[in-house]
């Protein structure tokens, strides 16, 4: 904690008495977990952490810190992997954790809506949705501590992109707080408003730094009747882009997942995670993970997927091919999947980008920046896989075998440099799915043009013109 | 045209040299298709219609617009309905056409997108899309002259909004000249992409007033191998609303369509076109005509359509119903519901309102809203039909018979009042899919909330300071 002037008393005197004294907390035994980012890299420091109840404590607050001008930094479930949601090292700043906000304020099957705080657990939400016979497509690895403000905040991707969008495209409507501590209530969950500017978009993906999301109106949809995955192995990436437009050709929508794993990441699974086994009798070199969702029935989502894999086969596109035959199976395939993340953090420290490039070009991306690589960093063991249908690749370098991970990670920045000058060659986003933060804002300024750097600065100083939301994120 | 002053003669010189003299229009025989909305209510002044080429040049008149003080009202096939892009009386604004940017710019059917400038025609893009073996699924009434650029501006919706969403859903990116005259060209097409503030968003639905779009990057989908068009007759807009929840749980995304139609709407279909029958044996109060699109078989539709239409029928949900059983009988349906404006206006004049509330309110909105109508306005017969699957109705109002229109225009604005508080009430938009312009700027005052006004302004003081683009529109 930061010595205390006495204005930074009367403010947190103030903030007690707004939220109740139990709720700001300034002992690092208390603050401890809020500082530090999930990944263990960073550690910040705040003046208090302040733990609002509702959307009016909130609003409370912000207008404390906008009188006592004192920077403020949002936080869901601290789960985000730009240190977006972390205080910086000046000690100025107070966090606000989100997380006491956590009420389902209405769900209309028929409306196909829910109104939901921004302190809701993402899988809680899925857990709502089912109970009344809805899905909530949002689905990423962090979705049992992840909140849905944090999400509309770094308007997170996941898996179901490729059916349901991201988590913008999931969201009806907003209520916000903004910088001057004002309540903007937008939760009237229609599909269709054109009255004005669409303030929703703005604070969805800002990351904090335009106002505080309290609350939101998202989409549900029906449930599918029945789910079916299916395993592919192939030889290239080109393949998996051929195999991608007949699945989407054959299944259209239904095609709910579309996940491309190099060899290699599986291999790092399977070491670290011994129980986890591959379907198929020898190695190749890329596998697809593919989804369908189907409203009819499972027969009819079976049928339909063998004749897709069948034809890929007869087409030369896939090599060999496991369709579950079970749920158990199904979620053995998902774990391949979702366990890579997890096997390259037992390999080591690696370096991570989560970059998208034209669906169309992400073939030669990959071979291209491949040898980029090599040359930067001769020996570098690549670890890519993603959300090919949605043109979103972790492409993660881990170190040569041998290279120790201090050694590796002094070379961070030029291995960033080369891979993101190749998505920006590709035409591609250096952030594809988590956002800036305070770990690419200084990168962003190479890749964003003038004109739209200008015009976030502007639309910034309009709606938070003391520079108080979440400092040193984003611009 | 207005008295020209010094200034003005030289800034019309300063664009005759940018763009062309045979592009500068000042005579009345050249300007008046421009400066007079499509229906006719209400023509501008202006100091000339401009005509640039590309965006090289838009950019040019934007910085002379800048330099001289003077106003531009962007312009695309003038086809909307509230009066956004025709100039007011003042006379003191150019009108700048973005008609002769109409260039396709590049398809990419494996990325499923499509660089197009502001200035094409909607109905041309499908048909691009179609070519390549995609869809481009934006379609409404005026697709065969209005432009893409007016689609963004005002944020279109259509009939494919059920399944693909509003006009801001199809597109990924934009490139807009900004009140700067900066060109800022956003066109990765890119799925996924979390790089700072959705300036997109901000500018998508704006109405001009922002900024001038200049291009677009679009998605397409696959095409559809089967499309099935059905007509159920019913009781209730109650009933549409369960057989709508019926069809999505069993069709999931292959409803493309789900369009009501109230018995009055068809019965002046009739009688203005009277080659266009219904095809049932009685009247029933109201029908949804529904369609499917399937990515497997013709088959495979038409006994979905018939398994959930049987159950409709014998839940009650449904009195009678029709599937189209060819490509003819087909149109011949949708001709029913696309001919309903035009009938309304063979009728005579008529009060009309864009609306939309949550879905599962909608058939309490009607019933309450047709009373306090009937209250206000005694014998007025109500048009109402629209994408129920969205939430949008087209609440239209004809005189009672016998009254002259002059008269009931005269009630106009008490009628609208009456309606637009109900919508209010129930939680609405007085204007879902047309936006705002000059129509109902003043009205928005009454439902919008103080807040998003006061942030509706901020964001239009930080990106047009000198107040040049399009004013008196939207704020």
């Amino acid at each position: 904690m930061t010595a205390m002037t006495d204005t930074t008393t009367e403010f947190l005197a103030a903030c007690r008495a707004a939220i109740g004294a139990a709720h700001v907390l300034t002992e690092p035994s208390d603050t401890g977990g809020y500082l530090t980012d999930q990944r263990g890299r960073y550690t910040g420091r705040a003046l208090a952490v302040l733990r609002p109840a509702d959307t009016g404590e909130v609003a409370e607050i912000v207008k404390l810190c906008a009188h006592y001008a004192v920077p403020l930094v949002p936080q869901g479930g601290n789960t985000g992997l730009v240190l977006g949601s972390v205080p910086d090292q000046q000690g100025n700043a107070v966090l606000l954790s989100l997380r006491r906000l956590n009420r389902i304020r209405a769900v209309d099957p028929i409306n196909n809506t829910m109104t939901v705080e921004a302190g809701c657990v993402l899988q809680h939400l899925q857990e709502q949705a089912t109970a009344v016979g809805r899905l909530f497509p949002l689905s990423l690895a962090a979705e049992g501590s992840c909140t849905i403000g944090g999400n509309l905040s770094t308007n997170a991707g996941g898996t179901g992109v490729l059916r349901y969008g991201n988590t913008r495209e999931l969201c009806l409507g907003l209520e916000v707080v903004t910088a001057e501590g004002e309540v903007m209530s937008s939760l009237k969950g229609l599909r269709k408003d054109n009255t004005g500017y669409d303030l929703r978009d703005l604070f969805i993906g800002a990351e904090g730094t335009l106002g505080v999301i309290t609350a939101a109106v998202v989409k549900l949809f029906p449930q599918p009747l029945a789910q079916v995955t299916a395993l592919v192995a192939l030889d290239t990436p080109a393949q998996a882009l051929q195999l991608l437009q007949l699945a989407q050709s054959r299944c259209a929508s239904a095609l709910t997942g579309f996940e491309l794993m190099s060899d290699f990441c599986l291999q790092l699974v399977c070491k670290h995670f011994p129980e986890q086994r591959l379907p198929f009798a020898q190695r190749h070199a890329q596998y697809v993970l593919l989804e369908l969702s189907d409203s009819e029935s499972e027969e009819h989502a079976r049928a339909l997927f063998e004749s897709v894999i069948g034809d890929a086969l007869e087409q030369a596109l896939a090599n060999d091919a496991v369709i579950a035959a079970s749920l158990a199976q199904s979620r053995a395939l998902w774990q391949l999947r979702e366990s890579i993340s997890m096997a390259q953090a037992h390999e080591g420290k690696n370096i991570k980008h989560d970059i998208s490039v034209p669906i169309s070009r992400i073939a030669d991306f990959i071979a291209t920046t491949d040898v980029l690589v090599q040359q930067a960093a001769p020996g570098c063991r690549m670890v890519t896989f993603g959300h090919l249908g949605d043109g979103n690749l972790h492409y993660n370098v881990s170190p040569p075998v041998g290279v120790a991970d201090s050694a590796f990670l002094g070379q961070q920045s030029a291995i960033n440099l080369v891979v993101h000058d190749s998505v920006d060659r590709f035409g591609g986003s250096i952030s594809a799915e988590h956002g800036l933060g305070a770990l690419k804002r200084e990168e962003i300024l190479r890749y964003k043009s003038p004109v739209e750097l200008r015009l976030m600065r502007a639309i910034k100083q309009a709606l938070d013109p003391q520079q108080l939301m979440n400092p040193g994120k984003v611009l």
